[in-house]
């Protein structure tokens, strides 16, 4: 078998001919980030063939100087011989995320103190000493004191707690305590300890995202968070949207590739926060899990091919409760981790958990529309009588995917533009109030509103080439806008927007819009007939509602109708992890939610289409943006 | 901390002050045996210290020569500075165990075939295709189909399973085959795979035994025993008998080496199974296990200490299942390990397996009695209606342990005697016709019976120093007989016993009738009140029923009210992996089961002391005995 060496690292793997150039890279320990998951499509993984040749099936799309130099796609190119490859140098690392413990806590939904009542629990008992006579197996005791005083009848004890039984029944004149865990009419024991001693009880509440991953870690005695951390999901160097890691997972390697960069990335988040306490790891026994669909399937290492796949099933929408151990989750190795049921193939557990935070399962003389704007956009509408969701790939825009200096809003992203009437140049505020590194999706949406009603963005997303303005250039053909100089900028370069970014953020707004309009038409509403338009998503922290109405991305709604609600599927993993109440409502609104896929609605092209406009190409729906329009 | 340097060998151990000589072999890897299980009272961790000095505690018994030799028990000496010790070279290993397939089965105790009912089955179904609209994924079909065709409401899906669902029900139609383990109302999925080929469904059934383990590969579909096999547990190296096991087992070290011992032994015998019959040890989807209640708990590492201690506590007398994966157990991860169970600190699992292959669960007018004489003996009285049980710690003698030379009933071992009544001397036979390597459980009683009915031993175990024979040599005031002189033996040493030797195993018969005679005093009952009379335990095999009555080990009853049963604790294990109604019988059979404890009972010292002599001293309950005597 060839051996390809890679450099600048000048490191090898042995692979069979016709293995791609992106999986020996994976084999020699190098990651390449393949922000499309290996389709061909964006251009991001392209390194340079120094000795030998390779089956070479990158597209067309290559310039003569980069075909010259031996640049080629490592996702579309197979060794075929032994071959040097060089992999050009990255920009800058991602920034880190905020960790930031003030999680918007909607207070009235929290349950009463209490009324906590996590899934597991921790109980003292004390078991009478072994008799002569009973013939009684220290599990047995054990058992008839569980019974009596807590009607348990039959539990599970895992191996290593049976294994401490012995000693700790001989100690403290026979004080234990218990942490048990209960699901389904279930009980199984996490851990066995001698003495009374309150231990910490600790659980973690995770938002396991497409880009990023939320842990906290949580008091269950109290209910009081202890840590926020937030950080990438590792899987973000295979793909950026979920479509693009279904692709990438095509290989058992590369699914338990995906599966162990996820599992990396929450093992270092909760690290972090157990560092950060100064506490045992072990000492965390629970955890709840909110994510999507796919995002669920890679964690568990369960092949997603078929939820890209017509008809788009899942191999399992509710995950049965699982050992840490058995997952390789950083915690105590038996502690449970549960997960939030998924209503369908795009609408996932972080929604059913999201709505959890919402009027949606508690209202019923009003209709309410929930939407979580991440890397894909899913949505609600429905009150506690119905529910009904479907799902759009918007695509990452908002979070600066496919969007050339596009970021996520952390540290250094430009958050707001004000465009000036007079010059049409940008002035603007940054997250930190740090040198800009990029442009965040509140950024974006103050910029496209402000250039479209000032005149140098028209309703199509073109640049005005006529009307004067320093910061519009022209290339050719190609239109873009400078919103800060290289001279301002933390890398020297200029953070630009072309017309080619703008086109990538009007068809995700397009693609928000179209889906809300066709949930409403499902059951014969309209935009007007909703009581509140729920906002989640980190992406919608810093929106101006205004500027969001403006582009067309949220219905021409009073203000007062929206709702900012944060990450709702950390804080409705928090509420799931504390209170059998949530969990309760969480299985009876996933069974009653219906899922609609998109795809199979003609409606949703019209919609779409007629999207693709600023705001809208029936200017009647946005009333409020044809006045401002009127007024300039 | 001082290095240890171990000879001939040369590895070296680095370990604290005060560890144990054996605990530092141990770590650098060396085994000694250890028969009485490290209290020092056995002799035979004798190792010579040949540099540095030891905290030496070894017993008074060493000689003067062996002291200035440097010789020190290894289990009572501590290191305390630097120090090289020599490890005596071993006699040769122990002989193998005769892997006999023709295991005696009671034909009409087995369930018929179209009765086997094993707890592990494999179904095929046909699962229809992913549709668009009704929603499910792939576990809920397969779910829908399990409650449709079986009633099946919840399983559990094991990750390994439900990481291949999705593939395997886009293949051939949708059809596939699971393997389900079920137990108490509980369902799990063992296997999934695509396809209605039939596999190879197999299980095994296994003895633990405290000296020996014997596995047996079963074809669950036809109860076909495919293949078994014998081995030592490789625990004896720590032990001879359960009591030197416990001692054995006091740092939990010891007792995971314990347990990684009896693992290791089990997965060479699957091993060697496996590779007999070209067979995947990932086939085997399941295995019951029987044995005693300490070996249950080193197997899986529970504590054995408190079954030593009084009021004698185990951890758990019935052990629920447990994947195998879990335990480290060479057979599928997810296959399901049951245990038989136990029914108090000392008759364990091997019992309650093998009374099912008994008249004691299925006749209501007869009472009989069970025996399994192993390196324990325990036995159990009664009938349909009730059951009492007890152990008497007989110790190993009969199965070749604490006796000079001594070996189990496997090749090479004299297994039968005939005295001479001129010269006293011994003529024999040897298992497999070879060359004797030392003597088992019936040659010796055969001797024994023999010397003493012809005058050349008296009542009380002593050899007839006035009555000339050429195979009594004397020793000062120790006394001899040589079996077989050095030029017959393999060996080229003699095969003598001792009187010594002869007390040891008079102390194990007498521990055996008078824990009987206790038995049946408890329901005012005798020996003559037996129906049947079973005689369970490898060492039967060969047993010479009149010779045992004559040593008084079995009482002078009718020759057929005395039934031999072989590997009961096996053959019980075939019949639970094969039949929920053994499986049931089983469990209503420990209900009613009542323990006793001999220590509380003052009568079995009086019966011990009067079992003492040849046959016994009551000699009036021995009347074919008194007959043979008389007729001398």
């Amino acid at each position: 078998m060839p051996i390809v060496k890679f450099l600048p690292v000048a490191v090898s793997a042995e692979v069979p001919v016709g293995t791609l150039v992106i999986d020996a890279a994976l084999l020699a320990g190098i990651g390449i980030d393949l922000p499309c998951g290996g389709k061909g499509t964006c251009g991001k993984c392209l390194v340079q063939i120094s000795e030998g040749t390779v089956e070479n099936n990158s597209p067309l799309t290559l310039t003569a100087e980069e075909k010259a130099a031996g640049f080629v796609y490592a996702c579309q190119s197979a060794i075929k011989e032994e071959t040097t490859i060089i992999i050009p140098a990255r920009d800058a690392e991602r920034t880190d995320l905020q960790n930031d413990d003030s999680i918007d806590l909607i207070s009235d939904n929290l349950p009463p103190l209490s009324r906590l009542s996590p899934a597991t629990k921790q109980i003292t008992l004390q078991i009478p000493p072994p008799a002569t006579e009973d013939g009684l197996a220290d599990f047995d005791r054990v058992s008839r004191k569980l019974k009596a005083e807590l009607g348990i009848d039959t539990w599970q004890v895992p191996l290593s707690s049976l294994r401490k039984m012995a000693d700790s029944l001989r100690h403290d004149e026979g004080r234990i305590t218990l942490t048990l865990f209960s699901a389904a009419d279930k009980t199984s024991l996490v851990d066995f300890s001698s003495g009374h001693t309150p231990l910490p009880h600790l659980g973690i509440a995770v938002d396991l995202g497409t880009t990023t991953i939320s842990v906290q870690l949580i008091d269950l005695t109290q209910g009081k968070i202890l840590s926020t951390k937030n950080g990438y999901n590792d899987q973000i160097h295979c793909g950026l949207d979920i479509i693009s890691r279904i692709n990438y997972a095509c290989t058992p390697e590369r699914l338990e590739d995906l599966r162990t960069k996820a599992m990396h990335a929450l093992n270092r988040l909760i690290g972090e926060a157990v560092r950060e306490l100064k506490i045992s790891a072990d000492q965390i026994c629970c955890a709840h899990i909110s994510g999507n669909t796919v995002m669920t399937h890679l964690l568990l290492g369960l092949n997603p091919e078929y939820i890209r796949l017509a008809p788009y099933t899942p191999t399992v929408l509710q995950v049965s409760p699982v050992a840490a151990g058995a997952v390789g989750l950083a915690i105590h190795p038996e502690a449970m981790i549960t997960f939030s049921p998924c209503a369908g193939s795009y609408v996932g557990g972080d929604i059913t958990a999201g709505i959890l935070c919402t009027d949606l399962i508690r209202n019923k003389d009003d209709i309410c529309l929930f939407i979580d704007i991440g890397t894909n956009g899913e949505m609600v509408i429905g009150n506690n009588e119905f529910l009904i969701s479907c799902a759009c790939s918007a695509g990452p825009a908002f979070e600066g995917g496919t969007i050339e200096c596009g970021m996520r809003a952390t540290n250094g992203a430009i958050n707001s533009v004000i465009i000036d009437c007079d010059t049409g140049e940008a002035s603007y505020t940054t997250i930190g109030n740090e040198k800009p590194q990029g442009i965040c999706g509140s950024g974006m949406i103050d910029l496209i509103a402000g250039l479209f009603l000032q005149g140098w963005l028209d309703a199509a997303g073109k640049l005005n080439r006529a009307k004067s303005c320093p910061s519009i250039r022209i290339q050719g053909r190609r239109a873009y806008y400078i919103v800060a100089e290289g001279t301002a900028t933390r890398s020297g370069k200029p953070i630009v927007i072309s017309e080619n970014d703008i086109d990538n953020l009007m068809r995700a707004k397009a693609a928000i819009h179209a889906a809300a309009a066709v949930l409403l038409k499902q059951v014969g509403l309209g935009f007007a007939d909703l009581a509140k338009f729920y906002v989640a998503g980190s992406f919608g922290r810093f929106l101006n509602l205004q500027n969001a109405i403006i582009i067309g991305l949220l219905p021409d709604l009073p203000v007062e109708k929206f709702h900012y609600l944060g990450n709702t599927s950390l804080l409705g993993s928090y509420l799931l992890l504390l209170s059998e109440e949530y969990r309760n409502m969480q299985t009876s609104l996933t069974k009653r939610m219906t899922y609609i896929d998109l795809s199979n609605f003609p409606d949703f092209m019209h919609e779409y289409t007629a999207a693709l406009f600023l705001p809208h190409t029936e200017l009647h729906h946005f009333p409020r943006v044809m006045d401002l329009l009127q007024s300039k």
